[in-house]
């Protein structure tokens, strides 16, 4: 997720005075098992995983490295919530300095990748260690290789996020979601016109309440487990009532006024590695005080208020595996502790 | 209700760069039962009451008109929600006039008061139809004197709004009101820096739970009757989730998930004379089209759902006399009713 602030992009966003488009990855390199096509081959602490933990597209990679345990392979930054002109920035670390790239800026690992480039900045970013390049921003294509190239350094019993036999399932509900819901609220919210907003409007709500309907007599989108396909809902659903409900104009109604939607946002929430994940400081003040063309005043509402995150939910009735055969992560490491105060 | 670009207004509001405060009512001449010491005596057809129905103060007048029956002797003329750099002006009209006083502009008549009057034209205005002069933009003592001065006026068995014995716990209870909810959303709303919106929301939240906690066992705000009290809360209140929720940001909860709140808006809605005079379309335009300082977009939400305003409130069970001694007003007259899209 990025943003400058003239044209603003977030997670390969591209919005200025036309429609809203979301740009594709520039950096599409992949790291795989053997690195033989690719040159980029899995190994343990060679890559750092950039993200802020307020984008919803970077977020997609801090649930699956926590699901596949993959915290001590694949090391994490996490940049300030607030983007200068520079963009991310990792002024949350001690001389606001990556401490394992050195770098203050994320755009310095852009530029040791590819001199002079003229896209936005995105997260998540994939990093490699040993040159300081960018390795992808390609927040499509990474959590599919951290769940099906990655797996010699899965942790014991991980799951399997990407089965093989669901994988054309999993790609198609994905898809719908992708474009009405993880894109759709974008293109509510950077409207410049009120009919593209009006129609961005109606496909969020509409595939919201498919979705609804699909969830109300299973547990998980695709089989009986959790998937990646429920990864990408979660990190929509999880910003919706906190900024997209008022900051981008999605108010048909608050995700809690959905039972349904509530109840499976609460059951994912509390599952260790996805609620464990989120701050929703950093979500919150992301938002407001970064996208000035919808709220020059920067400020961040107070609300809305976060009871019942922690309430039973009674989703296991519907039955399902949430792991499948594996089991859940433990907690996160003391680092990536999300601060009291962040959460609800 | 008025808003000039810079130096915005509403009800006599002024807000510019510095701390949000609503500046004193300019002209308070009052429209008295014999005119003796105004100047202004009651006179059925010589005042016209000129209101947006965006507008929350100008609604008071338009809800205590309806309850006394003063349609047929005190005319309505209605703006347009959206105001040009002119403010108010008559374009809902034919050839965009008035056609009582003759004028496009709300201004004319703050002009035949006051030559280069300087501050903002607001509504609710009570203007004179012989001389073409304002007389009042007092929207805090124009409703009392609707229901104290106009008695002569009033249809047979209209209520009591203002019983002498209630007084002073009625202005009490609304001063409360006024300063925490019906100002204490703009303050929200208008708040140049987060510090200053946060003591607005809170002081918006803390009052509303008070004011739900006094309603939970009783059905008006002070004595068994609708009085001032609930006109003045109620014009807030029934605004509160398609504006200030997300547009103000006092998006702690919505009304709708306040039980207590949620009904007694609903009681009085449904009760004839207050729901009759809402549009929510006039509300929803104005307020996001015309606050470009914290919508520049001037995109309007589609939402919220309106479902549910018209279901059972059950508010009756906790006693209370509506009307107390006098009756419920008839159906408004056929050109002010509020067209269908314009109500849930």
């Amino acid at each position: 997720m990025d943003d400058s602030s003239e044209d603003v992009t977030d997670g390969n966003t591209e919005y200025g005075r036309k429609a809203f488009k979301r740009s594709r990855s520039h950096f599409t390199d992949r790291v795989t098992a053997d690195g033989a096509a690719s040159g980029w081959p899995v190994e343990p602490g060679r890559y750092r995983l950039v993200v802020s933990r307020a984008c919803p597209w970077a977020s997609r990679a801090l649930i699956s490295r926590r699901l596949l345990g993959l915290e001590g392979a694949l090391s994490l930054g996490v940049t300030d919530p607030i983007q200068d002109d520079r963009s991310w920035r990792f002024t949350l670390d001690p001389d606001g300095r990556d401490p394992v790239l050195g770098i203050r800026f994320l755009s310095e690992a852009y530029d040791a990748r590819e001199t002079g480039y003229p896209g936005g900045v995105s997260v998540p970013a994939l990093v490699d260690t040993v040159s300081g390049k960018l390795v992808s921003n390609d927040f499509q294509q990474l959590t599919l290789d951290l769940a099906t190239e990655w797996t010699a350094l899965h942790r014991d019993d991980a799951p399997d996020l990407y089965p093989e036999p669901l994988r054309a399932q999993i790609d198609e509900v994905a898809e719908g979601i992708y474009r009405d819901v993880n894109n759709g609220v974008y293109r509510a919210g950077f409207a410049t016109a009120q009919e593209e907003y009006e129609q961005a409007y109606a496909d969020v709500f509409r595939r919201l309440d498919l979705v609804s309907e699909r969830l109300a007599g299973r547990r998980y989108l695709v089989g009986d487990t959790i998937t990646e396909a429920d990864i990408r809902l979660f990190t929509t659903l999880v910003r919706f009532d906190a900024v997209y409900h008022g900051h981008f104009k999605c108010n048909r109604n608050k995700l809690t006024e959905d039972p349904v939607l509530w109840a499976y946002l609460r059951d994912l929430y509390q599952t260790p590695g996805f609620g464990d994940t989120v701050d929703f400081d950093h979500i919150k003040r992301h938002y407001y005080a970064v996208h000035t063309g919808i709220n020059p005043t920067s400020i961040v509402p107070a609300g809305p208020a976060m009871d019942g995150w922690r309430t039973p939910h009674h989703r296991e009735q519907l039955g399902g595996r949430p792991f499948g055969d594996g089991t859940p992560p433990g907690p996160p490491p003391a680092a990536e502790r999300i601060p009291e105060g962040h959460r609800p």
